[in-house]
């Protein structure tokens, strides 16, 4: 028999079709052809990109060789980062010029294709400086929302495959975020705890859902989870941005998106996928209702006709089974 | 410089990223193959699919060959037709039992993969069939929400080329719906008047994004389209659901449907597309405040890591540039 579970953060049911029977094995993909072709990421070609915004490096002047992370703006940006919004109708509609920022980070100097290549340590910088670009752009009074992200492979969206992140800062913000800020302050108004910290416990204590287990962070495949494998990463203590973690919390981080993450590539044999930092609105900081996570999406299924329509998922793998297999799987 | 605007209906920002300078011919697919091997939906193979719930036919008994349209419950059902949906909890979370409807509406004897192959006469027969199957399982008071969708190709989640609808019927309003609602009981409030009433004004009166204008009906590329080519179609006379338009209104829906789609056809070399028919929930029938429309959603564009964070989607080509294109197109 089919379920339909609700996720409580942003009230969308999920159809759980345990019985189309899909196992982990359904899901593998093609393995991960690295290409030899011109790569601008790369080390040495540090002019064939936008000028830096900011970078670590050990060594020489901006735009040389010699950096560890390198953030850049997208040479195509979805967003222009002169200018004021200018507001308008056009009619009945409703318009505004498209400020904000596009920044790329390029996470390291060598030409790899997953951010599990790279030693825990060096995954501590990049979170850090994802934290270091937020807490710059929100400063920015035009803006509204950060969003930092990562697309791996083409179906994820992907068009280099030299691995990096992206950050895409709005000047309102969007429509899922204040649907899941809807649900939590439901949530909160109605219990007065956090959604999120009571689900840590109900996760922690159950076991069933878990992929990681730290000190600090808690890796779990949520109960009504949309796509097979979905995961979410969340900080134990309460916290509703995530730029204000203090840098002595992200190595830890590190060390659990890099489990995570090692546990999905081998159990899924290195899939597309797409993760997603969520947090908390630029100018609302310390908010007792919301609680940052990081939600990573393996795209094994397609959406179609009834997903588009309807927001409703329909997901062939109980989480259960996709948690313990993630447990389990050789590292 | 990138537009943001924001669709009326579900208040979800798009990205409009002009200067991302994409041309129609850079969507164009791969021209869709008529596959030669076994296919369950072809006349004479009624004993591969589940017994019939309704079909028109012109002889013979159910089951058998001489049919022009023909539905059947789906093979793999995401919601099962039996029981109760035994709603309860699981600590914090809500679950109940995945019952519904998926039933399968197989539009043609015959091997063919577009539902522009039909005549006109044909594709009513098919809206009417759709009709009827709602209006049917309405009764049952089980159920909320029922859904006719239809995919096309494989990226767009279509299993069998052979050309077909589903429908799927849900025991609770989906998330989605209750957005558009939502949007349209605020505007009505305000305005005393149907969204998509003014809507269809400004539209016509404008004609920049219109792409069919009929007498009862209108296709047009929406003022916030999510993706390239997105085509709604909605009848100009106020109506909310679509399972109460009467008979003699659905050939013209049919003639406007079929060139909507063969335009997008051919400007797009037969893309991989979904269309959704967006209705009033059951037992809400004669809305002043809902209008009920067909989205048609070509393929084109992958979604990434942004889109999924957000629900804000970047579209590269203006709807009055896709628009025009499909106006001028050669049929």
């Amino acid at each position: 028999m089919p379920e339909l579970r609700k996720d409580p953060v942003i009230r969308r049911w999920v159809i759980i079709a345990t019985e189309r029977g899909a196992r982990p094995s359904d899901f593998k993909s093609a393995p991960r052809v690295i290409s030899r072709g011109f790569c601008p990421f790369c080390e040495g070609n540090e002019d064939k990109t936008p000028p830096e915004i900011l970078a670590y490096r050990s060594s020489r002047g901006a735009n040389e060789s010699g950096w560890r992370v390198r953030v850049v703006p997208n040479k195509f940006p979805a967003l222009a980062i002169e200018g004021g919004p200018d507001k308008r109708g056009e009619g009945m509609y409703d318009l505004m010029r498209g400020i904000g920022a596009h920044e790329v980070i390029i996470e390291t100097p060598e030409h790899v294709t997953s951010l599990t290549d790279h030693s825990a340590e060096h995954i501590e910088e990049i979170l850090w400086c994802y934290s270091e670009r937020l807490n710059d752009l929100k400063n920015d009074k035009r803006f509204a929302y950060g969003l930092v992200f990562k697309n791996v492979g083409s179906v994820a969206g992907a068009s280099l495959e030299h691995t990096h992140s992206q950050l895409i800062v709005t000047p309102v913000i969007p429509r899922t975020v204040n649907g899941e800020m809807a649900g939590c302050r439901e949530f909160f108004q109605y219990h007065g705890r956090c959604l999120f910290c009571d689900m840590i416990v109900q996760e922690t204590s159950s076991g069933s859902r878990v992929v990681v287990d730290s000190d600090r962070y808690l890796a779990f495949e949520p109960f009504a989870s949309r796509f097979p494998f979905e995961t979410w990463i969340v900080p134990k203590q309460h916290r509703s941005n995530f730029e204000t973690t203090p840098r002595e919390e992200l190595g830890e981080l590190a060390r659990v998106l890099k489990e995570g993450l090692a546990r999905l590539e081998s159990a899924l044999e290195y899939p597309a996928y797409n993760y997603i930092v969520h947090s908390a609105p630029f100018g609302q900081e310390d908010l007792d209702l919301y609680h940052w996570h990081i939600e990573i999406i393996p795209r094994l299924t397609k959406i179609a006709g009834f997903e588009w329509g309807t927001g409703f998922y329909i997901n062939p793998v109980p989480p259960e089974r996709a948690a313990e297999f993630l447990r389990n799987v050789e590292l």
